[in-house]
């Protein structure tokens, strides 16, 4: 039987956020699309769960024929909420974003994008985070549409390795000047920050949160190689922290 | 020069937790020691930041000579502030705990403890996480004691490897009765949840987070095994997410 596939839609910039207008605009000839997100931006929310006070769900009314609700947490929580309490199963796909900035590198880790991602591949649904690097309200979608049915297209039909997910960034470039997509590994990089510190009308500090990306890592096999090369980067990501490659090392410094 | 050690102490229970007096009673005699803590409960917050509002940080009188401040951001923001406008340099060691409640298996994904060591780590600063397997508020920190002071002993003289860090998690048994440490892989895991779902006194719905951890994953080289079987588990965790051994395979999918 030839079932209509369920993919559920998140992000984290909010239900009413240009990118996930596009992401749905993307996906939904392939299947039944149900929009689950948050009620407000979310961005830089990392990993976070709601566990000290409850969650609204509300249904709304934004993209035409397609369900459609806002949730007052965070997005790993609206993926949790969603299927509990919306799909009353697992979906055939996650896909979320498409983020208003760049996650490629360090960035994954302080996503909400990806978070929402990695929480739906947790719970072994096939899972994607899109993200355009641009971080205009206006941002042109048209190219990363054009990837993101590619790539759900794909997962739909073949799945993912066990345990994994996907990082996909799109350059701020138009399709006729990107290269293709890249399969490449997360660079190594950090933010360096420097926060602006500032008093209020009181008199007391307060601090803004600013900084700036450093990446030494120079490699060719990288996602920011990749986008910075007009490629489309895609990351193969995994939520085992494991470094497994230490196990021997720590083994010595700590016990032996 | 046989310089004074720094060593960064922070959390995600809040700066008044039980958890952190005990942690800096275990390092406190090893160097120069600093409280940067949130000021008030974070569990659950993941990797989040905060950007959509500013920090504030004040200096508290909690533990007898020890330079402590609270802080209104999350745990990975205390990190960052500490570095940038409390140390004004990278400390020696960052340590994170000792954690109310287990952080071994998938909850490394959704804490706030691992977040602000994960944080620190990026920075490349020897960094570790300390987790107790009793979520009361007077559990006994005595035996988790004895472990931080030896783990953090020998992170300051040996260091740690490049771009890694560690995520202790302490069983709840007296010290005579723990088997030692193991250095372990982090069992593959999930979260079930079940929202538990009610009316407000207006007859809206809202929902609460509830749910079983579950656990398939029955090896012997895991955190779980380690402290179901009385040892103390210490996984060496890292921040590059890329799912290197499934770059082919997804090349194929989506490429070739």
């Amino acid at each position: 039987m030839n079932q209509e596939k369920l993919i559920l839609v998140v992000n984290d910039d909010g239900v009413t956020a240009p990118g996930i207008k596009a992401l749905v605009e993307a996906v939904s000839h392939l299947g039944r699309v149900i929009v689950v997100a948050p009620d407000a931006p979310q961005s830089g929310m990392g990993h976070a769960i709601t566990i000290g006070s409850p969650l609204r769900l509300e249904k709304v009314d934004l993209f035409k024929g397609i369900e459609t609700y806002q949730c007052s947490g965070t997005p790993a929580d609206c993926v949790k909420l969603a299927i509990d309490k919306v799909l009353h199963r697992k979906p055939d796909l996650c896909v979320s974003g498409i983020n208003h900035g760049s996650n490629a590198s360090i960035n994954v880790i302080y996503s909400g994008t990806m978070s929402a991602a990695i929480e739906a591949a947790i719970d072994g649904i096939p899972s994607v985070g899109f993200s355009l690097l641009d971080y205009d309200f206006d941002a042109d979608f048209s190219a990363s549409k054009h990837f993101v049915t590619k790539v759900a297209e794909r997962v739909l039909q073949h799945g993912l390795p066990l345990n994994s997910l996907l990082n996909v960034n799109i350059p701020k470039l138009n399709l006729n000047e990107i290269k293709g997509m890249k399969v490449c590994r997360q660079a190594y990089a950090n933010w360096v920050e420097e926060f602006d510190e500032r008093r209020d009308p009181r008199g007391k500090k307060y601090f803004w949160l600013t900084g700036k990306f450093e990446s030494n890592d120079k490699a060719e096999d990288t996602d920011e190689w990749a986008l910075a090369n007009g490629f489309v980067s895609v990351v193969p990501v995994q939520f085992d922290l494991t470094a497994h490659q230490h196990i021997a090392a720590i083994t010595k410094i700590l016990i032996d």
